[in-house]
């Protein structure tokens, strides 16, 4: 399974770039295209981007010409870095124009046709993508990962929910700067502070869950029935998203039993042999004071989510503080992962694959 | 009431310098002695402490020589900037030689006949002086200021619970590196990151506030009866406690009850025209990202409590950030408060300081 | 002299902010009119401006209406906080309209008949206006302030080129955020990072010094002689400049006689009386460690240079490190000063004033 | 050349954690013992060692039980992440023992026979250990890398000094905090400040690059005779330091033939092929803003110097910026390196080595 060819929407901006930097030697995904703003169209990317992250622009990349963002360049998969009002009215030409599309905006993440995924957490869920083909008559699709913020807390709170059953948490984050985005939280606003507020982030920590740990059910998903509040603040952190989780469980469990059933989380079998899937989902640190952004962001290349000081919480059972990588497993590297699913999956439209690129050998429709 | 004689013992530590900096020019209280550990003793402050506080150390304190922390320096007051330990040590030889104690220190806090005071918020407790005066023995006394993420958050939730009742408080802080004193934090461990865990604090901040929101009661205080539960961050913020709440109160009631309830909040009666009560003990603001620790911990002069972000939590009911400047209000500027209601009130040694200062007019003793 | 009505073009950036926060209160000028760009007109300033700083936006400033950045509003003066561009273009029309300007803007500082002025250091060349009025027919002036990083250094090199005689300079700056305006700096771009480059800053401190240090000769000002060379680098400090200075003096003076020139320096006759002026325009430090931005910055309400370090320079002779303080004496305070010292020696423009508002004495005219 | 034993001396601070970090995997060396201080001898290193690297602790050093500081444990190698002060007295102990001691400590970098060491710039220097060894009688050696901010400001100038002749350097430092250990720099002295002083580090930075730039001649170096000036300050940066240099050079070359001499720098012969020697010592960058801290410093795994912003100085003749990673390049990672140039060029002690480990094949012997 190799040279599926691929583009990525809005490729000039701080996810877009970490999507350049993640699918540097892909072992399946190859790199076509690379689409942007007007301001950046007809430019070389060394060009047209202002790199921010570490280390250098990957090679393969710089002499790509940066095009409008709009279906023509030929490929199997797009993914999205666009901003959610760019995402909402592109997508859906993308995906019908044969695109398989895997955005990591928040445009469609709730539609119910839509897969919202976490491979490890609800990888059945790309199930949707055949009522969404059928009703919106596309040949490709849309499947979405989730919120930065929410994609740690539900990789914990998955095996709490199948082991015991949540009830209701409470989830307070201390979020990194990169979440914002380039140029995002000017620093005069974040150096020496805390800015305890985000726009529009407690909603999508607060709904986006039940989605993810919701059951398929026909030609839909039955939302988890729990309720979740939270509070959400930013701080002078490069990458890493920490949430001080309080969790009131079904069965209230021990201390030990949650932290074994973190511990014990094994990611299904669809996900395990995939290229970008960590080695462990779920880390558990015993130490009293991890999980910390920059000490264990990376853990798993960044696609391990870290839980620490597991402790009764006098109010709700259970509290937590769980740590992932807002950039990578809360964004490029979530949508990569889901790309990986659907392709292992057949879920890639093989016959556009096979038209634009005879070398291409597609495996998975065998 | 002017040239009242006070020490502070632990001058040469952070808070002790806080200390230091608020007594500059007080209308009250004349700083005559400064004590230091053994490696200080006998030199002048300017030598024997490393100011690390913003603007130059106060010309008054420059050439005080540092004596030991044991009585002697003739003094009505002691404010102790001392460690818990040292505190527990050497507070009741200070109180059973005459001086009234007013510390910063959580050695005494909880213990019954000590009063844990904000004065905005229960000052009556200082009542228990007469109880610990009669039970140890002392001629002067011991009285203590909470915690410093306690004080911000008892201070918003005193007007809810007087109007509505508390129930069940969630309390996540996020804490400058000033509360771990000097050199307290390395910056290793600081910068780009968060440490998610604060040796001790979350069990003071989940059991202080229901001894300061609670009943006096004959000889003793009857505690609050509602349950706290804290997580506790520290983040890069030189100075400034943020507390995302989250409440649960009897009575529901709605965001502008609440709101109303805590922009109502005045300082009462005896406490309200002492030379550090700040105009207001609540400021609510109404913007959608404030309170922020670099722009409102100095509200107040620092004594205020910054209020914002209500808004209604599904979980609890009510939620909020509360911001308190943590060494001024939260430590040095909360017992200086507590030392001027006390003086007002009558509780210093008067027949000592006549003795030990012939020109000290004692007007509280009239 | 009382009442003098001012107004404040470009008032809704970073540094109008900072001169609406230092006129409150003025003991002379009052702000009665606010400008900003087309998407603030009409508003109150309260609603256009994002404040910035911290504390509260001043009580007076709320209410005012923003008007376009176009002369109409009756008043003696304007300070300006434009960018150079817009400076170039309207300023003119602000002097040519009778109004007195006085502009921390970059655009007309190096012109032959425009002030650019420290107060201690060059008030003389305040008299470049008589010229300017002649040749350019203005009823009004521009008068400049210098760039940020390089008020302090001349502070801190008048003592020594008036004493010793200065031959080459190499200064490197580590510069604070806020010298970028608001949203300026992205966060991503300075936490755990310093920016070794700020674009056209080391060309202004290579040469504004020579203009600043030159001697008024006739109708011009005949430039200093020594050879400046600038590294500029942007760090994650709030407010404050340091810059790490290397002299070459040309009688070779030991490193007391530098310590004592820099600390005999006095504010000359004119300027010692003004508002704004501080108690000392240097403060000599002689801890090792010193001056260090968050806690020297404030010295003389932000108005002085404090000068440290000073040790010889095996190249050089003589090295030292100064700070001042970028908004206030860089920017917003600098150009107020640099207004006290205009309205006190006449050069507002009395006549306008007193057909605008006939209340005004301008004592100053007699 | 496999399995040479090796020790860290004092591998509980932050550089000796760099040391065990770095060693992971080595292709040649094997690390048999730790050594601590008091406190920590006898537990497990995982029980001694608060780690604060990012990444986790290897898990070949978890088990390894901490030893005193004094030879013992049969090893070819010692690696010294000691304090000057121990590494006086100790190094010798472990050189006359038998011992190649690679050390970081600056205790011995300016003695006359030993070898202060860049092997990509003074490899030759080795052969002061002959000298050293006749004349102090030990079996073992101590070689040493220099000062951390020496470090990069001298692989910069290596090339120019060859190609143009330095003749006077105005070098200042904007220095990482980890530079300083751990706890080292409180976060209350750099979080929104700079510190413009870092004891003993400009005497360092003075002196070391002349004996690194000097030629070996008979039993000594003959040093370079240019003149060097620092200035030092520590900025809230975890790893890596930026020097701003102003050069002057014999030739007066142009600012493309300056950086064509940095880049067509080439690692010497016996270096070229060793396990951490860089793809390329110095990379030179060509936009206006790098090199910078985060994005650079881990260019070439850390031992590369990244050179940006060459430009002409109106004082010197050159400047640029020079970026190194000051507990890589600048501390173990330049150890390392010396280690294996003297590994590979036969001083390590293989009788010795013979002796302990009958397993250990010495190829650099044959």
């Amino acid at each position: 399974m190799k040279h599926i060819p691929v583009i990525v929407l809005g490729a000039t901006g701080a996810v877009g770039q970490r999507f350049v930097q993640l699918l540097e030697n892909h072992p399946w995904f190859e790199v076509v295209g690379l689409t942007g703003s007007d301001r950046s169209i007809g430019q070389r990317y060394t060009d047209a981007c202002r790199w921010v992250l570490s280390g250098p622009m990957p090679d393969y990349a710089r002499d790509i010409v940066v095009t409008p963002t709009e279906p023509g360049v030929e490929a199997a998969l797009a993914f999205s870095a666009l901003p959610a009002d760019t995402a909402r009215q592109v997508e859906p030409l993308f995906a019908a124009a044969g695109y398989g599309v895997c955005s990591n905006a928040s445009a469609f993440r709730m539609e119910p046709d839509v897969p919202l995924l976490i491979p490890e957490v609800n990888p059945d869920h790309i199930r949707l993508i055949e009522t969404q083909r059928v009703r919106r008559g596309w040949q490709g699709f849309i499947a979405t990962n989730p919120n930065c913020t929410a994609t740690g807390l539900v990789m914990a709170l998955k095996p709490l929910h199948d082991t015991f059953g949540v009830k209701r948490v409470l989830a307070v984050s201390l979020q990194a700067i990169s979440g914002a985005g380039y140029p995002g939280v000017a620093s005069l606003d974040i150096v020496d502070n805390v800015i305890p507020y985000i726009g529009g982030e407690e909603d999508k920590v607060e709904t986006e869950p039940l989605k993810l740990l919701g059951q398929l059910n026909g030609d839909g998903v039955r939302f988890a029935e729990f309720a979740i509040s939270a509070h959400t603040n930013r701080v002078a952190v490069i990458d890493g998203h920490i949430v001080c989780a309080s969790v009131e469980l079904e069965t209230n469990p021990g201390v030990e039993d949650v932290e074994r059933a973190l511990a014990d989380f094994r990611t299904p079998d669809p996900v395990a042999g995939l290229p970008s899937t960590p080695e462990r989902p779920i880390v558990v640190r015993r130490e009293p004071d991890r999980p910390q952004p920059r000490r264990d962001r990376d853990e798993g290349h960044g696609m391990t989510a870290v839980v620490g000081r597991v402790r009764p919480c006098s109010l709700l059972g259970i509290k937590f503080v769980v740590l992932s990588h807002n950039t990578i497993r809360g964004a490029a590297g979530g949508s990569l992962l889901n790309a990986e699913l659907l392709a292992a999956q057949g879920y890639l439209n093989s016959v556009r694959v096979e038209l634009i690129r005879s070398t291409v050998t597609v495996e998975y429709c065998a």
